[in-house]
């Protein structure tokens, strides 16, 4: 169950499609460029294959256990989380200012997907530490930024974020949990959360919790949820640790997959109120939340990249070995390794395909967010802000939805040996179906999609990306070769699909928002396809290239070949997507609820 | 986590699909119209209900387990056991002679998915001891007959299949377990047999194996395969039970679904040899074990659809529970049951037209398959034949697909609670995974579909179900309704698209195998899709028949509209996938094995 991080193809979507070079020139980033990136990436994968891999299959045997309010972590969890922090990796993409290392998405992005790789359990300690660094980058005060930043980003302290309740899952504005404000400017919290991912463990001093609660008097709905800070240890005007606070974590759950991982039900205020601290302003919680939500759903986007990277890997691997059965070519005279089965090989291309076209549209997307926070020129900026709002249902939703496809895969490979929890592949498979739920299912990936992403602006960012689609089929038909142009005619076919549904989408969410929605989970899957093949397709313009060159002729092969395999076999689904879109909304809204 | 037999539904298909009445005018079958199904249904449904079904959660919870070569089930499932034996359930479809209820498999289908719908891991005990009955019927001695029929038909003993060998899976060429002649005539068996469902466990008095091993001196690979009778206990000549047979259990797996049901290392020989009984002739073991597999393979099918249907109802009764947001056509000014929003009825409906659709293929393959055994006229017998061997495949491999579909949009509509254990939603999810695997994973369902089934008639078979297609394309444009003339639209485009794939398979199959079998799988999902949609048009047509003379409204109108879901959402995928099929092939095999 060993690990190797694809470091090659990693590298090349960072220089060829992400384009590290334009990302360095951005001020700030100077020393970002590519050999900084292979230097961090192959550190990172040091730490990643040797220390944090290993522990991911003994979290699923040892789950973090709960005893009397205590959880303890799988053996080994905290003495690796030591090492991770002490490498500095939380603080790969943070400010400077507070310690961190400063480095763009671009680069961070990719240590996301290792660290996920290696063990997506562990790597969701990190995972929410980096949403509530966030949030108090965003929002917080001088005065909190001082308090927590610095210890966060050292990785000393962890953070959580604070949302649902049994009665609010999707939907926040049924939030109970309640803050009461004292005359010293801090609030009581008073509430009952449940689902939050590590808050309790014992890989920290300290644990940060960002509180959704609603101040006494505020207006009902979302308008009246405000944000809190509610350390577990108070901290004391020194910083060092203060009394027990009054959160308290009741159980954990019971869960198929990232057994490791804590769920905790957090209880507040049961012996007088937990004292927390307002981030920004009353009532402007669910803004605030968004932003950290935002990072965190792009995250989520890269554990499905990473456990699908993972399963394929380990897929790889038994089809190497397991020998059954003679090629129905007859081209070896007795039973061969099971990779030489054309139905084995189609299993692993899709899983690859899948694997290599999300990995590229993430590290794109990584870029634009680069380029939206940090470029000098506004326009720039906006740009490619709006680029990346696109892309972030694209990447949260198609990545962790083709994920519990590469696993499912990744388990049949393996056969009736998938099925038997020792052999490790029928964890993958576990482990990734939280992946379409949390940070917001794909159905609510797929509304943001279609409203603010979509609906909002009149299809225009939309379009604009079938334009830049449509320069790509351009210059593969230009390229000449006999499989550029098979790429490109499935590029239009797909594109075509998409405009269709664009304008669909853009023309009806007033009038018909029924019929709409009725269509935006598959108007997401198609987007997802549309992107990753499309970043395959320029993949592939650049393999040819490189070969022209002479460089590395296997990798760039095997890169034509994923981009054939991804269009013939991937994006051919498209123009069906488009048809129940378009045509399919009358059936899905047929019944009413009584008729189910 | 309750569960209610589509009995309603389950019904419409045998009278109206499957067409009970000709079932009922073959001879032997005078008493098994119509009336009967529904008697019969109704009982099996009070038994599974009431005392099945609630056993299924329990035996996730508490798998069986092994000690000291012991099998312990799940606390229930033995005295479940005796009243599913005592009321003959397992004798349903068998011969009356051996005291069965010699019913068709149209009724006993339907009872099949009953009793997997409400324990999977229960249902495997009766599943595997009909694969048993079937052997022994088909190719057993009249001595061998007459100690064992009578006692498994009637669930005093239960039977196992013992196919698998740690090198030997899906090729069963490779099978080493041997078999040494006996002066006696009976012979010793040696070796060792692993994932043998019920191998071992607490609820029968006997276990009857049936075992594939080569005799000494015999051929290499398939051509020197037997198959042998080898019983837990001895049987003495007046049927009572005497001395242990040299075969034991040495482990049960630990495996991600299905935990109830004891999967076995069973150990052949170890203390001197297990007797076992040549079951026909040496060497032809491997064609007896094909018929019951065909048998087996229908079931696990059904199995498919079981879970689907069981999910769906978990699903169903979730979404009318939860409330979450308001209705984005502002219907509901609050927030209401999720059942409301329009993804989430799309995945119920999905759930729903993929469950409908192949239950309704499976009962027509149940009519066929009862024609094809005892209807009188050789030509008709035949004709059924070939039909239900085409579809052998497709009810297995495309229900089982499905399935994996169907359980995880069950999860996902139940959003984070999905992925808590306790909620039984994950369970299923777990549970449907082996079913793409166990009895020949898709993978070799789609080898037989294109070998035996497609290939060899040079697709005539296909074909001539490609034309009956299309009489219903033109029964739907006929009747007039907007809705039918929709559904005739996909069905005739998916239908153009299965031509063009049986012609590539037919044509292709020897000059380039690598290119046909690198379809298999796609080219078996589209047949299933064309079918299952195809059943569902005829479907349509009947409930538009109904619904006229004021039957049922209710019911009738919910068919409609899942047929037509089905047609708007599913059956619009044929076209990709006639793509993939037909032009995809090379970049399925463009990598060498090396290059993964």
């Amino acid at each position: 169950m060993s690990y190797t991080a694809p470091l090659k193809d990693m590298l090349f979507n960072i220089e060829h499609l992400a384009g590290i070079d334009q990302v360095a020139s951005i001020p700030g980033f100077e020393d970002a460029g590519l050999e900084t990136a292979q230097a961090v990436l192959e550190e990172c994968a040091k730490l990643n294959e040797g220390v944090i891999a290993p522990l991911n299959w003994e979290g699923d045997k040892n789950p973090s256990s709960w005893k009397d309010g205590v959880v303890t972590t799988t053996p080994g969890f905290k003495d690796a989380f030591k090492q991770y922090a002490e490498g500095g990796w939380q603080g790969l993409q943070h400010p400077v200012d507070f310690g961190g290392q400063g480095l763009p998405k671009t680069i961070g992005a990719a240590c996301t997907e290792i660290l996920n790789s290696a063990n997506m359990s562990f790597a969701l300690c990190p995972l929410l530490t980096d949403g509530a660094i966030e949030a108090l980058l965003t929002a917080g005060s001088d005065e909190l930024k001082a308090i927590y930043l610095e210890k966060l980003v050292s990785g000393q302290w962890t953070g959580t974020m604070n949302l649902t309740e049994p009665q609010a899952g999707s939907d926040l504005s049924l939030v109970r949990t309640r803050a009461e404000p004292q005359p010293d400017g801090s609030y009581k919290v008073f509430g009952t959360k449940i689902f939050i991912t590590y808050g309790e463990h014992d890989m920290a001093e300290n644990i940060v919790h960002l509180v959704l609660a609603r101040v006494q008097g505020a207006p009902e709905g979302v308008k009246g949820i405000s944000l809190f800070v509610v350390p577990k240890f108070l901290v004391n005007g020194d910083g060092s640790l203060g009394a027990r606070n009054d959160v308290h974590c009741v159980s954990i759950e019971h869960k198929m997959g990232i057994k490791a991982s804590p769920t905790a039900v957090l209880q507040f205020g049961d012996h007088g109120g937990a004292v927390g601290y307002l981030v920004g302003q009353e009532n402007r919680g669910l803004e605030y939340m968004f932003i950290m939500m935002n990072a965190a759903r792009y995250a989520v986007g890269v554990q499905g990249i990473a456990v699908a990277e993972r399963a394929y890997q380990k897929a790889v691997q038994y089809a190497k070995d397991r020998v059954q059965s003679r090629p129905v070519d007859g081209s070896i005279n007795a039973s061969a390794a099971i990779i030489h089965h054309p139905d084995v090989k189609r299993m692993l291309m899709t899983m690859r395909a899948y694997t290599e076209g999300c990995r590229a549209m993430a590290s794109v997307a990584a870029a634009a967010y680069d380029a939206a926070h940090h470029h000098p020129d506004a326009d720039t900026r906006k740009q490619n802000a709006a680029f990346y709002e696109f892309m972030v249902p694209l990447v949260k939703g198609y990545s962790t939805e083709m994920s519990l496809e590469v696993t499912s895969l990744g388990v049949q490979v393996h056969g009736g040996m998938g099925f038997i929890e020792e052999t490790g592949a029928a964890q993958y498979y576990r482990d990734a179906k939280i992946l379409t739920i949390y940070e917001g299912t794909t159905a609510i990936q797929a509304n943001d999609l279609v409203g603010r992403k979509t609906a909002r602006d009149g299809g225009q960012t939309a379009k604009g990306i079938a334009a830049q689609v449509e320069q790509t089929e351009a210059a593969l038909r230009a390229s000449g070769s006999d499989t550029a142009a098979v790429v490109a005619k499935r590029l239009q076919a797909a594109r075509l699909a998409f405009i269709d549904v664009v304008d669909f989408v853009a023309g009806n969410t007033k009038a018909s928002p029924n019929a709409v929605f009725a269509g935006s989970v598959p108007y997401l899957m198609l987007a997802g396809n549309l992107v990753a093949g499309w970043q395959l397709g320029r993949a592939l313009l650049v393999a040819q290239d490189q070969l022209a060159q002479g460089q590395d002729e296997a990798f760039m092969r095997s890169k034509i070949a994923t981009a054939r395999f991804y269009a013939d076999h991937l994006l051919s689904k498209a123009p069906g997507l488009r048809d129940s879109i378009v045509d399919g909304a009358d059936s899905v809204n047929a019944l009413a609820p009584e008729a189910f």
